[in-house]
Parts: structure tokens; C-alpha cells; sequence
């Protein structure tokens, strides 16, 4: 037989997930070992693959390989599918390499039809058991195989029980179980035209066709567009005989941790159900038994549970997730895999597991999932006081955040403007959805919820560009503008009752929850002995080990002292981007670097223009100060001023209802100037851009008006030098932003070089410098070579090079048509989120060949947001780059991705 | 020796012009023909390169080399340099292998000092003469190698010439002669604290030294960087024997052409002045005598030229303008170049020359100047009729136009709204330079006039995008807005007086002058027998030898029938462009087109929007008819719907002073969509983007309404069908345009070949088409192998291409920085007017090479401007496009620069 599209799973072992699927490969891994799993079989992907590229048809040898199997199932158990005497009943589970959602996912006895049924109360003496059996075949092979709605088969259900007035399905009686049986067994054959099957091996290969076509499925398909899965992988269908946890109270089903996936404790963590079948459990109808319940109950089922799991532990050397059912008083496995877990549960678990000598370091780093490490360093509520979750949504903007509801952007203001203190003006705003009208709305609230859209909503955008906590797509909920109130879940919250919001995990609770500050950053703020928490040593343990394994330097993106000290706790190795934009306009009431600024743009004559900039010398000189000094014997790459010069003035015409602020603020201006409005106005219209992003900025300014750059640099090394003379050991780095020509490169590296050969002159001092760009335009890729001969560094400003490299303006796609592309699976994910390799990146990877080509000396990093998101990072290191820069709350994401690029490359991660 | 870095006239050649340039290269020719050349050397590039690379210093051995040849003239001419009896006297030229402005031109009479100017009195008997070439000597070496401003000689000069009451300056006594040179000498001496030297070597060196350092001066390095033209070059010094044209009435000098540059005539063409030297014929301060008037008085001399003229022609093979002097009688010739002509006359020498044998039909399309046929098919002044020209400035838009003065951009709209006629209401907008404020009156005005800026201005660039006619930077023109006119070479225009402007040759004259249409175009669109002049014949052979060497097909770039018939007649071989956003739009009054697709855009449900859409269906079916029957039997493309919907919707609120209008037409919106003024403007404003150039437009609305997409197709293909069942051959190619990602161009080509596919059985004929893309992203250039697995062609739409490589702008850059980059040479080239091939060109490069690689059938073109612009479609041509399309006027352009390209290619020019 060329190949064998079934496998026993005797007969293979966890490293065939390719062809068993992940499930398939961890019950044969089992089985091997002789754990107590339910024997059967495996039909493999490359069945699944043959079944498509036919057109959906079983290749051939198939049904004879299944019937095969089946026939030694049938001699290994002593039972005979669709026997007479002893019958055999078989689940169907779909299992893919990858974990996937919106495929076909379990039948559970298959092989019982009226006949069967029979055999089974005849040989079990349990009419209950065989009933409730059956009506959870008809309800799975009809909803799942047959496409019947599940709701209906659930009112048939939910009727029974109203019938005999009982709560739970166990209490229903076998005459209701049976009549149940029958009405669905009516519903299916009206709903499909048909009777359900009742020969076994139809109801098998139904039930495989079905698993195999839900892998082609729409939804499937997208989803692995979505998550770059590709579509050549197929499914495998594992074939397991049943074992029974609904025969009576010595028989349950459960899940199982085999630690505490919310702390990491070691300590193994359940959820038993008594008489019920798995479904049961997950489905979170019935309150499961906490395990010290079950482990009291059936002391033995637990050693046993208790010792397989620390087998498991052992052979996967990661905390495992299982599925377990006792079938009068035998525990048998049914699923194992790698568990989720909490960002502080990660930590533990993985310094926990070394120290246990079951895992190395680079395994604690391979591990573990860079977002993990999001949770611990945001604000979060108070663990011991948080309240029950009433709804979950989409986790699109991280943070926690509690207020009194309000339903329009206007009713925000007002709360806000209205409150007497600012703890009284805390609102959340909640919307269907939200809209550019509510961006005035959201920014005065605490935080955001939304009925609608995921993580590139127009919410979610918006407000994660705020730093504002934000649960979007809350589907459950409804909102009633009109009755000012919003239902979900069965609570009812009207407008002015508090509700609080975990943005990190997508949460929605009632009432007031109180916050508490992060107990990793503060301890790393704190760097005192006294203060370190275990959760902080825990932490430096295990940054210690990915900072070992990763090649990537980590930089910040930091405009303030303030920042830069952050970062710098958190381990940044130097700024990668210091914007200087704020340092133009005023940071204390008074200070007159806006209107000094407004004057050099409104100057007529060389002399006004280099007057106005003179002022603004020794507030700049102090801003870089501070910084230079936050990050004393680091890189700190100052970006020259980037956006337009329009930004800086008012609008030509004022706004409606801002016609008083307006005049007050032109009239200012024309005093400050002694131009006339008529005048201001025409140069604020001679400002104005059809497309600012794409306009007189950046270098661009400096061209035109050297004074602005010789302003900067002036402030940059007058800075540096004074801290020189103090003993310190600035490094300075000057980044000019926006070149798409070499000339421009070259002529502002002129401008600075000069102003930085002047004042170390006057200052006596001499200070290290590097002259670097931003690479931000696809022309200064293409042109990289012909740049790097005069720029010491390249920084990729991945935000702009998306931009243009796509013809997406950030403003005019995010929270409009992006979250349509990728609904349509036209992207796969939103490119300002995670790098396109395909196009973005093929720009970067041309940019540092051809810079790196013509100055091998060229240091080469990243500033956009991709720096701190770990694909991206995984990208920056294969393309070779020298560091990655990114918010400083983001660094450590930042190392733990570059550890594991690195180990990854090496190939080392077992 | 090992470098020679003085080479004689006899040692050299035509084709040594890197050595010897252009100047010394055809003197050697000349020379060793025998024709009569006065004896000379040429100092080489070489000589100068070594001067610049050793700081400026003169090479070791250069100074004896120039001894040794001077030697050698003074043996061969029998005189002596300094010489106290016999002196001889040169001149000293600079020219280098391309010809340059902005370097030292021309120095005479070297070698004359108040020594040997006085034997050459007693030598020739002429004081007058001495005199005369002694003050030349001063003026030339003062102000060109000593620096001293050229104006404070001339005034000397005139000064002398009001104390004697004379006009021309050969009516000059000698003692005002002498007067003025010794006031020449004083001021040479006050402005450089030294007297003239008066050593002949002396001078000769420092006259060479000014031509080398002219070479490395800052305005000849720009004109290099604009030209693209090496610095390493270097000029050569042509030092040659002077001949003396002022030794009185048997004397003379003057400038010939072989043909007549202005209409081509097969006669020699010539301006003698008599009595005088070189700089005056050029410098046009005193008139010159016709040929005709020389012919006859000078019988020998001009039968000598002729002939020498009918050499030259032969020689090198092209219409030749040279100069030459006439000494006593004795004819010398000093320089020949290839000539510039105009446009008709380029088509007629180019021609005649193949009849006569002179040249092959691949030399005289090598020789031709593409923009040359530009003027031929443009309306322009009637010649017969064609007054003097008063003012010169850039050429910056083409055509002619004729208008009365007005200042201001209010003057321009209230003149033509209060015309009775439109003949009344043409006016002419003179602006000291244009702003966006101006644009208003630019569009009603015929031309524009500016006193500053270039072919990149704000006037220029608008213009033509309007298609109007503009001359710029006419320097010479002062304006007075308060006294309402203006000054010009000493003419006064007075608002309201007519002025009339010549965009393709950049000429302003006084006056209506009355315009014709072109013959050329004329006879073209008229193809018959008895309406062929003779330059449409010339022009219809000459374009069939480009079109015979030609690899690349041409297409037009055409929205009506009417632009694709003069396509047609001018040689497109189909339509690469046909824009159809303008069929949203009522093209007659009253006809519903706006209102319908506004109406569509407004839409709530799916039903509003289809029932919207199918309005537009009749409309654009019977466009598409229109076009694909003009262009019958080759190739349209038809790109669907390009702009932002918020294009096609009034402003969110209303402009100052349109309130009324606005009012009206949101009034009438309402009562058709059955809306609030609220709505509306919501919708408005949620339409409204950040960076329209960069959001939702192109396919990317067809992702959003597929709706859109269908319309247009099914119009396009019902109006196929129906030509195809007429017995047409309708080729239609439809585009999809901004496509970044490959799913959006296949998901698109879904939605067209769906509806053809409809569209043809409902029909029940079938149609050939194609479905392709515009490339105008970066990242479709990069991932274009992914693209090219389903688009059949592929079209450069290299305008939006370079506003995203550059991220530039074109609203925001032209006409605002552009210029100032071009002038601080950070840009060789306005990147709109010609491919960036560094940058954009890449992008073409890699996109048509990634594109071939997956779809070796892929169709290859460029649809943006730089189609119909010379240097670029030889870009086309290297690159390997199939063809280039461009404006209908444009077409002859393009087919000529895409038959030079192969040609070049090639390497069989000559």
C-alpha cells in the first residue's frame, strides 16, 4: 500500500503532529507510554489533503484502511461496532498542527442507533445513561454533521426539562430523555429530509466528511489567512472508543491544569464534573467540583490523575492542560496539550520549572509568550477585590479602568466638565461603536467599551493611540440609546452606574473596582532589596535569561526624562527615538515657546526668524539635558522636528463654537507679530497641505529654513557638552527625519556638523557623535546605498514607510476600511500592528543590504511601533538589524521576542 | 612626457571632443581639412582636471608645454607674443564636451598691452583699430577673469559715446577711444588693487585659470547636477591667433547657419556685421546686414563660405551654425556646432537631408529633438503675422494666447464675467509670481505671465495642469500693482492693453496677435490628398522612419471619442488610459449622472445603492461605446473608479462667500435622498480624510461597494457586446487601480470576469478582454510576482508612483519646494516631469521584473505623465515595456523617443 492513511495510536508518537494533528500525536504519545487512554485510531491529514484535492471524495482504500482499524478495535476491546450483544460506540475529534477555532470540532458515540440503544440498557441495566447517550449523539451529529441549528435541539432539551420541572439534565427522567430522543430524532428528518443514519460506519464517515470539509470551510480559511497557517496542512480525525463519564455517580468527567493557570502555583488545579459527559464541562451549564472536593471523593482516580500529570509535565516540559473522564471509578485521558496561562502564572511556572530542572532557560524563553508579559506591567485591578466578569470582549487596548457609564461622546464632556473632582468625573463611554465624532469623548474618558469591531476598530485604534484602556466587540451586550441603559448577560447598567474594564484581558465587571499600580514596575523603579516582591525577582530571573540567549539590542522610544528613566529600569539599552515636536510648544503655563515658534513661522526676514528661534535655545538645551542625563553613557537618538509647520498655528477659520477662542488666540498672534489677521490667515492658507503626510516636513523644513536645524543641533550639543563638563558621558545621536534623497541627507548632516564643530569648539569639550536618518520612505530604501555613504545610522520609522509603501494614511484607514480587510481576509493581519513582511518588509531587508553595503560600519535599528511587537521583532532580527526601539512599556516584550528569534535561528529550542 | 597636455589644431579631430571639447575638437577638424582656420592649440580637459585635483595649480610642465606651442605659432605666423615689432595677438575659449552656460566663455586680444598696442598703430596704420581691440582687451579680461562687474565698462563705453554724440561704436574717434580705455584701466585698477598685468603670458595663464576655475564654479557644478553631466569632465582652452573682423570696411565678423533655422529653406543663413568683433553680432547691439546684402558686396568671401558650408554639412552630417571673421577681405572660420532650429524647420532639414543623400533615415532620427515636435501640433501665432518680440522668459506651458492685462485674480474673473463676448473676455494674468490663492484666475484667464520662477514655479506647474498657456521668470518685466502696469525692455503696459504670449517658446509680444491652428494636427485629423501641406507630408515620413526603428507601441492616454480620433490620427496604437471618473458627472445639463451616483454614495441599504447605481448604467455604456468605437480594433484600457467618493460630494459647510450656492445644493440633496441637512453633513464628514492621496480610493472602494465595480463593468461590457454585434472589433482591457496586495486585485477580477461573463451570454456574443492593474504603490512594485499570477497586464502609474516613493505630494511640492530643491540641485530633475530612475525607476524596474517572473504573457506599459516625456520613455524602453502611453499631443513625442531609444540601443547611430 503506498500510503497508509490510518494510524493506530499505538503507532505514533507526539512529534507526528504534521500527520496526526496535535491531538491525535499527544493521544498516541499516551498510549505509548501506557497511560489509561481509550484505545483507537487515527485517520491522518494526508487522508484529509486526498479528500479535498478530489474533490471532496474519500480516497480510495479509505473506508477499507477505517473498517480495518475498526475490526481491531473491535478484537482489542471485545465489543463489535453496531453489535448485537456488546456494541462499540466511538467519538470523532477533528485535530489540526495548529489550534484552530471554526473548525468541526467532537461526536461522541457514534455506533448508537434505536438497536444499539437497546443492547447498551440491556447490558448496562441503565436506561438513563443509554437514553441521555443517545440524545447527545442526535444532537451532535445532527448540529455538527448534518447542520440542523443547535438551538433547537437545545429547546427540545430546555422542554423536557420545563416538562418535569427539574434544573439540571442529569434529574431528567428516561421517559423525558426519551421523549426528547424522539422529538429530536423528528426535528433532524424535517430539518434535512431525511432520518438520521443509523448504520455505524455511514454515521463514521459522515462524521469524518465532516470534519475534513469544515477544514475547507470559509471561516477555517480565514482564519489561518488571518494567522498565516497555510492551507496545505489538513485535518486529522481521531477515532477513540467511548468510555462513559454519565454511568451514575462513581463515573465524571474533567479538566485539569496540571499547575494553577492563574497564579502558576504548583499544585494541580481541576474543574470534575460527576455524571457527565465532557461537553458538559466546557460548555460551563453545571458547577464543576473543585478538586479538593474530588480528590476526597475518589482518592485514588486523583493519585493517579496526580501522577500522570507529573508525567506528563516531565515528558512535555511545559504545564499541560488535559481531559479526563472516570467511567465507574477508571480514569481514563482523553486530551493533553500545553495550557494557557496568566502573564504572573508564566513567569512562576517557567523560573518555577527550571529551578525543577524539568526545562533549561532557553526552554523557559521559548516558552513563553512575549504578550504575556504585557499584564504585568500595566495598572491592573486589585486582584483580591475583583469582582465577577459579566461580559468578555475583544482585548483591544490593555490598562484597567473604572467609571460611571455614559452612551454619547457630548454626555462624557459634560460629566467631566460638571464633576467637582476628578475622581467624581471618571466615565466610561459606551457605544454600539465608535466613530471620528467620538474621539472628543473617548479622550476625556477613563476608558472605552464597545458592542462591536476587534482590535482594529476604530475604538481599538483610537484608543490605544491615547494609552486608553479599551474592551471592544463585547457582543453579548445591547444598548438602548433611547432608555439611556445597556443589558448584557442578563444586568442591566444604566447610564451614571459605575462599571470597570480590563482592557488586558478584554473583561467587563460591575461596579467600582479599585486599581493598583504595577507591582513589577514599581519594584524595578524601587530597585531596593527590601522592595523586591517575588513576582519582580521572578522577573529579573527570567530577562536575565532571554537578555543571555538574544542578539538584538533593545532601545526606547522616550521623549521625557520621565520616560527615559522607565525604560531604562526596564532594561532599555538607549533611545532609539527622542521626538523633539513637544519641545516646540509650551510645557508650563507662560513659557512662550509656542508663540516664539508661531513668530520664527510667521517672519518675514531672516533676522525676525532667527530671533524667534534664539528663544527657544535654552529650553530646548534643558529638555535634552534632562535626557542626555536620564540615559548618561547610553545612545540617545534625537529626532530633528518632523511634522509641518501648519500643525503649529491655528486654523485659517475657527471651528463652530470655538469662534471666542479663536479671535482671542489671532488676536495674540497679530500683536506678537504686528501683522494683520488678513496677513496671518494667508500664510496659515499657504500652509495648508491637500496631504500634510506627504508634505513640507521633516528635512524638508530644514532646506528650506536651515535656521530651524542649526536651532536644534545648537541645543543638542550645548546640552551634551555642559553634562561632558559635568563628568557625565553623553551620547548624543541626531536623526534627520524624512529623506528620500541623498542631498538632503548630506546637506542637513552639513548644517549639524558645523553647529556641533562650533560649540564644542566654544565649549572647550569634545563629545561623541552620530549622524544618522530615519528611514521612512520607500525611495530612501531603494537609495540606501547612496545614503549610507554619509549617514553614521539607519533607523526604520516603520509607521511612515507603511504608509506610503501601501498608499495607507493611517488616519483615513485604521477604524475605517482596515477592519473590512481583514474581515475579507484581503490582509492578513493590520500592517501598523505586526510588520508586512511582504512588502514592508522586502523594503527594510533592501534598505540595510544596500545601506550595510556601502558603510559596513552603518548601525542599522527600528522606531515604529513594530519594534516592540514580537513578529515583527523576529523580523528585525533575521533581516539583521542592531536594535530594536519601542515604548519603554514594551521592552521587555521587546527582549523576550529577540531571545527567542535568536534561539529559534539556532535551531536550540529543545 | 608622459601626458600631453597641449595638443595643436593639426593634431586633433571631431571625434576627440572628451579630450579637446566640443569647441577645440571642430577647429582641429577644420584645420587639418585645410579649411581656413586661424592656427591655434587646445589645452585639454586633461590638463584641466589635474589643475582642479592639485588645488587649482597648473600641472607640472603645462606652463612649458604652452611656451613651446606658442613658439611654434609664433614660427607659423611669423609674429611675435609680446613682440615689439610684429605682435601676435590670441584669443583664448573654453569649451567643453557638452556645451554649458554658465562658464567662461571668450577672451580677445591677448597679448596687447600699451606696448604692443602701439605697434600695432604704426604696423597697421589704424589707431582706430588698436584702440578698438585695446578696450576689448580690458573689458573681456577685466570683468570676466579679474571679476570687475561687465556694466561699469559698458558705461565707460557709453559715457564716450554721449561725450562725441555718436551711436554705434565704430563711429568712436581714437581719443575717445583712448579716453575710455584709460578710464577702463583706472577702474580695473581701483576694483582689484592691481593694474591689467601686462605680460602677454601673464595673461594668457590667468585667462586659463578663470576657465578651469569657471569649471569648478557653483553655478556651472548645478547646471552639470541638472544636466546630469559628469564634474570629472573638465573644459578644454582653445588658444588661437586672433583675426580682426574691426580693421574697417573689408573687415567684419559674423554667424551663418547651413539652413534657416526658423523655417528649415535649404539656403545659407547669415548675420555679417562689418567693422566689428565677434561679441557684437552675438551681443545684437547693432544690426546685422543680410545675407543678401554680404553676397553682394563681399562676392569672394561669401562663394568661399558656401562652399565651406556645403563641407561642414557633409562632414557631419547635420544643419550647422558657425562663425567666422572676414580680415581684409580674407575669410576665417572660428567655430561650427551643430545648429538649433524650430520645429518645422528640424522636420524639414531632416528630411531634405535624407533626399539629398546626406544623412540615413536612423541618423536623422537620431538627430531630431523630441520636444522639437511639440510646437508642430500645437495652436500657435499666425507667423506671417507675428510682431516683435519684447520680452523672453521660461517656457513653461505651451501654446498661444492673447488677452488684455490684468494684475490681480479678482481683475481676471470680474473682467471676463462682465465681458459681453468671450472674445471680450480674454485677459492675461501677470503676476510677479503666482499663488494657490491665484489659481481662480488662472483658470479664466488665457496664459499667465510671472516676473519669477521657473518650469516648476506655481504658475508653470498649474498651467499645465490646466492645459494653458504660461511664459515664466521674465526678469526683464517690473510690475507696479499699485499704478497698474507694467515695465519691460522699455516698453509700459497698462492694465487693459492686450499682450499676447508664446508658452512653447517662452515670448512675449505686444498686442492681439492673432493665433492659428495647427497645420500639422489639421492635416492629420483632414486625411486627404489635397490637405496634405508639405509639412504634414514631411511629418507623416519622418514619423515612419521613428516608427520603423521602434520597439515600443504607444497608446494615448484619452477619456472621450473625440481626444481618442486625434489619438488615433496622430499614431496611438490604442488607449493606455481612460480615466472614467468624470462619467459620474453630468456631462449635459440636467442629465442626473451627479445627483444619481451622490444619491449612491448617500445610500442607507443595498437597495438604494444598486437602484442609484443602475441609473448610471445607460450613461456609461454609451461613453465606453463612444471610445471603444473610435479606437475600433485596438486596445482601451478602462480604469474604473479612481477618486474618493468625498470628491463627488459638496464641502461639509460652505466656503466664504459660496453660502448661497451651498445652500442650494444641500437643499436639493436632501429632498432627493429624503435626508436631514444633519445627515448629510455627517456622512460628509465621515467621508472626509487626513491624506485623501492616500486612503480610500481605487479598489479599495470596490472592496467596500463591489456594487460600484459591477456597474462599470457591466457598462463596459454591455457597450462591447453591442459594437461586437455591430461587426466592431471593441478590444476592451479594464484596470483596477492603487492595488497594493494581490487579494484585492484578485478579489476585484472576480467581481469583472462574474459580470463579462454574464453580460456576454446574456448577449450572446463573446468579447476578448483583458483584466490588468495600474502599479502606483510601492508595494505592488514588490510584491508584483504575486500580483501577476492572476493580472494580465500590468500599467505604471508613475505620477502616484512617485508621490508615494518620494512621499511627496504633488499638490504640496510643485509649485512650493519643488523649486527650491531643483535650485540647491537636491534634485537634478522635477521627479513629476522626469522618471527618478534611482528611485521610481527601480520600482519600475523591480515590479516589471517580479511580474514577468510568475506571468511571462504579462503586458507591460506606463500610463503617468512621464509616458509622452523623452528621457523617461527611453527609461520605458531599457526597462523592456511593451509601450507607453500619454496625452494625444504628446503621441509624435513618444514615438520618436522610443525609436531614438532603440537606435541608441542599438549602438547604430552613426
Amino acid at each position: 500500500m503506498p500510503t497508509e492513511y490510518v494510524l493506530k495510536f499505538s503507532e505514533g508518537s507526539r512529534f507526528m503532529r504534521d500527520l496526526l494533528g496535535g491531538k491525535g500525536a499527544n493521544l498516541a504519545e499516551m498510549t505509548v507510554a501506557g497511560l489509561p487512554v481509550p484505545p483507537g485510531f487515527i485517520i491522518t491529514t494526508e487522508a484529509c489533503m486526498e479528500y479535498i484535492r478530489l474533490g471532496r471524495q474519500f480516497p480510495a482504500g479509505l473506508e477499507d484502511e477505517i473498517r480495518e482499524d475498526m475490526q481491531a478495535l473491535e478484537e482489542q476491546t471485545g465489543k463489535a461496532f453496531g453489535g448485537k450483544s456488546n456494541p462499540l460506540l466511538v467519538s470523532v475529534r477533528s485535530g489540526s498542527k495548529f489550534s484552530m477555532p471554526g473548525m468541526m470540532d467532537t461526536v461522541l458515540n457514534l455506533g448508537l442507533n434505536e438497536k444499539t440503544m437497546q443492547v447498551l440498557i440491556e447490558n448496562t441495566g441503565d436506561e438513563r445513561f443509554a437514553l441521555d447517550a443517545y440524545r447527545r449523539l442526535i444532537t451532535m451529529f445532527g448540529s455538527i454533521v448534518l447542520g440542523v441549528e443547535r438551538e433547537k435541539f437545545d429547546a427540545i432539551l430546555d422542554g423536557a426539562k420545563q416538562r418535569e420541572g427539574v434544573a439540571d439534565d442529569p434529574e431528567l427522567s428516561p421517559a423525558g430523555l426519551k421523549q426528547a430522543a424522539d422529538e429530536m430524532l423528528k426535528l433532524v428528518e424535517e430539518e434535512t429530509g431525511k432520518p438520521l443514519p443509523t448504520d455505524p460506519y455511514e454515521q463514521l464517515y459522515a462524521a469524518t466528511r465532516a470534519v475534513f470539509d469544515s477544514w475547507d470551510g470559509e471561516r477555517a480559511r480565514r482564519y489561518r489567512v488571518i494567522h498565516k497557517i497555510p492551507h496545505n496542512l489538513g485535518t486529522a480525525v481521531s477515532v477513540q472508543t467511548m468510555v462513559f463519564g454519565n454511568m451514575g455517580e462513581a463515573s465524571g468527567t474533567g479538566v485539569a491544569f496540571t499547575r494553577d493557570p492563574a497564579t502558576g502555583e504548583t499544585k494541580l488545579y481541576a474543574d470534575y464534573l460527576a455524571n457527565a459527559q465532557g461537553e458538559d464541562v466546557v460548555g460551563g451549564e453545571r458547577n464543576a467540583m473543585p478538586i479538593e472536593v474530588f480528590e476526597k471523593q475518589m482518592p485514588q482516580a486523583h493519585a493517579e490523575l496526580a501522577e500522570i500529570c507529573d508525567w506528563l509535565e516531565h515528558r512535555y516540559g511545559d504545564m499541560q492542560d488535559l481531559e479526563f473522564t472516570i467511567e465507574n471509578g477508571k480514569l481514563w485521558m482523553l486530551q493533553t496539550r500545553n495550557g494557557k496561562r496568566t502573564g504572573p502564572a508564566a513567569l512562576k511556572i517557567a523560573v518555577d520549572m527550571v529551578d525543577e530542572r524539568l526545562i533549561t532557560t532557553r526552554q523557559a524563553v521559548m516558552q513563553a509568550e512575549p504578550d504575556g508579559l504585557d499584564q504585568l506591567l500595566h495598572r491592573q485591578f486589585d486582584p483580591t477585590q475583583k469582582p465577577e466578569v459579566i461580559a468578555r470582549g475583544v482585548d483591544a487596548s490593555p490598562g484597567a479602568a473604572a467609571g460611571r457609564v455614559v452612551f454619547t461622546a457630548d454626555d462624557a464632556r459634560k460629566a467631566v466638565l460638571s464633576a467637582k473632582t476628578p475622581d467624581e468625573g471618571r466615565v466610561i463611554l459606551v457605544r454600539h461603536k465608535t466613530e471620528p465624532d467620538d474621539v472628543g469623548g473617548m479622550e476625556v474618558a477613563q476608558g472605552v467599551l464597545t458592542a462591536i469591531g476587534g482590535k482594529t476598530s476604530h475604538a481599538a485604534v483610537v484608543a490605544r493611540q491615547m494609552g486608553k484602556c479599551c474592551v471592544a466587540g463585547c457582543s453579548a451586550m445591547n444598548i438602548d440609546y433611547d432608555k439611556q441603559e445597556l443589558e448584557v448577560n442578563g444586568h442591566v447598567v444604566k447610564a451614571g452606574d459605575f462599571v470597570s474594564l480590563d482592557g488586558t484581558l478584554g473583561e467587563v465587571m460591575l461596579g467600582d473596582v479599585p486599581t493598583v499600580d504595577s507591582e513589577v514596575l514599581g519594584g524595578l523603579l524601587d530597585d531596593t532589596e527590601e522592595s523586591q516582591q517575588d513576582v519582580v525577582r521572578y522577573f529579573k530571573r527570567f530577562m536575565g535569561w532571554a537578555d543571555a540567549a538574544r542578539r538584538l539590542g533593545v532601545r526606547a522610544n522616550a521623549d521625557t526624562p520621565e520616560d527615559a528613566a522607565t525604560a531604562r529600569a526596564l532594561g532599555a539599552q538607549g533611545i532609539g527615538l527622542c521626538r523633539t515636536e513637544h519641545m516646540f510648544f509650551d510645557t508650563k503655563e507662560g513659557e512662550g515657546r509656542t508663540r516664539a515658534f508661531q513668530r520664527m513661522i510667521l517672519a518675514e526676514t531672516d533676522e525676525e526668524r532667527d530671533a524667534a528661534l534664539e528663544e527657544l535655545v535654552p529650553y530646548q538645551r534643558s529638555d535634552f539635558e534632562g535626557i542626555l542625563e536620564a540615559m548618561d553613557g547610553l545612545p540617545v537618538i534625537i529626532r530633528l522636528l518632523d511634522p509641518p509647520l501648519h500643525e503649529f498655528l491655528p486654523a485659517e477659520q475657527p471651528e463652530e463654537g470655538q469662534h471666542d477662542e479663536w479671535r482671542r488666540d489671532m488676536a495674540e498672534l497679530c500683536e506678537l507679530t504686528g501683522k494683520s489677521i488678513d496677513d496671518i490667515r494667508g500664510r496659515i492658507r499657504a500652509l495648508h497641505e491637500m496631504n500634510p503626510m506627504l508634505g513640507h516636513r521633516g528635512c524638508r523644513l530644514a532646506v528650506t529654513w536651515p535656521a530651524i536645524c542649526r536651532m536644534q543641533a545648537r541645543a543638542i550639543f550645548e546640552a551634551a557638552c555642559n553634562l561632558k563638563k559635568r563628568g557625565l558621558s553623553p551620547m548624543p545621536e541626531v536623526m534627520i527625519p524624512v529623506v528620500s534623497i541623498a542631498a538632503e541627507f548630506d546637506l542637513l548632516k552639513k548644517y549639524v556638523d558645523e553647529v556641533a564643530e562650533q560649540v564644542m569648539q566654544d565649549a572647550g569639550v569634545r563629545v561623541e557623535y552620530l549622524v544618522g536618518t530615519m528611514i521612512e520612505l520607500p525611495r530612501a530604501c531603494l537609495t540606501a546605498d547612496e545614503i549610507a555613504q554619509q549617514a553614521q545610522f539607519f533607523s526604520f520609522g516603520t509607521n511612515d514607510l507603511t504608509q506610503t509603501t501601501f498608499g495607507f494614511s493611517r488616519d483615513d484607514v485604521e477604524g475605517k476600511f482596515m477592519e473590512e480587510y481583514i474581515d475579507q481576509a484581503i490582509l492578513g493581519a493590520n500592517p501598523f500592528d505586526t510588520i508586512d513582511r511582504a512588502g514592508v518588509g522586502e523594503m527594510v531587508r533592501i534598505g540595510t543590504e544596500l545601506g550595510r553595503k556601502t558603510n559596513p560600519e552603518l548601525e542599522v535599528g527600528i522606531c515604529g511601533e513594530h519594534g516592540g511587537e514580537p513578529a515583527s521583532v523576529e523580523f528585525c532580527h533575521e533581516v539583521g538589524m542592531d536594535y530594536v526601539s519601542c515604548a519603554p512599556l514594551r521592552i521587555p516584550i521587546a527582549r523576550l521576542a529577540a531571545a527567542q528569534a535568536a534561539i529559534k535561528e539556532q535551531g536550540t529550542g529543545h
